[in-house]
């Protein structure tokens, strides 16, 4: 067995966050989207106020073992707020690298993830997911998430490139 | 034609607020999950680092009108974050009174919100509608907003209450 730790993200883990960002996104087969920056990851996640905050899943070797720790799996969030029942959290990413799949990595991440919702008095965390991705639809139905657009018909909608700008009339 | 102003929410208009937010989740019928206070609503949205900021929409009085200034919509957003974007921003809430409908304040409103993502740097601002609620569909439609739960598959899940606890251990 495998020992895990899931703990806070340093800036120092920028470039293993950004390399699972890119495997998420291509797993996701929306790969053309991702136009993020070390950088930017390292910027906009610490500095004093950060906008996001990232949790990263690492593999300790076994004593002995000649490699270091590894991260293999990250999630990602920030605060976001309702205008019924105040802050709360949203979880934007949420990843495994393929061969760490099946081991309970993914349920260990969303459960530090309720823990810090709770922590700071959130009544709930949100995330989306593609619903082809059966896989983990259903480990978050396992785990008691319910599908808000299925049940309720919450749909995304979104404004950008030309049709943002033409909204701001510039 | 009324003149309408769109600008920023002060710490005074949340009273105001809190009733439009009310009228809207009764429009949703969805009156049940509003546990938001106006108390709340000062303290998150204006502090040093406000959790949200919000619009309002004020009808102004023709003048030699008796009456005051009077808030008719708002439109309620927060800064998000893309691991493939960047920032960008969340529109939590629009909402214009029955009364005030067809005359372009929620157009407005967006617009508003537009200009504040581009001046932001933002690449796109985000939003969710319940798939019944025609109207509001076909407005963001019409100003060019693609409805990502049915391009690409996006459901909303969430975890909250019993579920949450649980996954926390709590």
């Amino acid at each position: 067995m495998t020992a895990v730790l899931i703990r806070e993200a340093k800036e120092g883990d920028c470039g293993n966050i950004l390399r699972l960002i890119r495997e998420l996104a291509e797993y996701l087969k929306l790969s053309d989207q991702v136009k993020i920056s070390e950088e930017a990851l390292r910027a906009d996640g610490f500095g004093e106020n950060p906008f996001y905050h990232c949790l990263v899943a690492e593999i300790l070797p076994a004593s002995g073992e000649p490699q270091g720790p590894c991260v293999v799996g990250y999630g990602l969030y920030y605060f976001i707020y309702s205008t019924w029942k105040g802050r709360n959290i949203y979880l934007e990413d949420i990843y495994v690298k393929a061969e760490y799949r099946g081991q309970g990595i993914g349920s260990k991440i969303i459960k530090k993830v309720a823990e810090v919702a709770l922590d700071k008095g959130c009544s709930h965390f949100r995330l989306a997911v593609l619903d082809w991705n059966r896989r983990t639809v259903e480990l978050f139905r396992a785990l008691g998430a319910q599908d808000l657009t299925e049940a309720e018909g919450w749909h995304y909608f979104q404004f950008e490139g030309e049709a943002m700008r033409e909204l701001a009339g510039k």
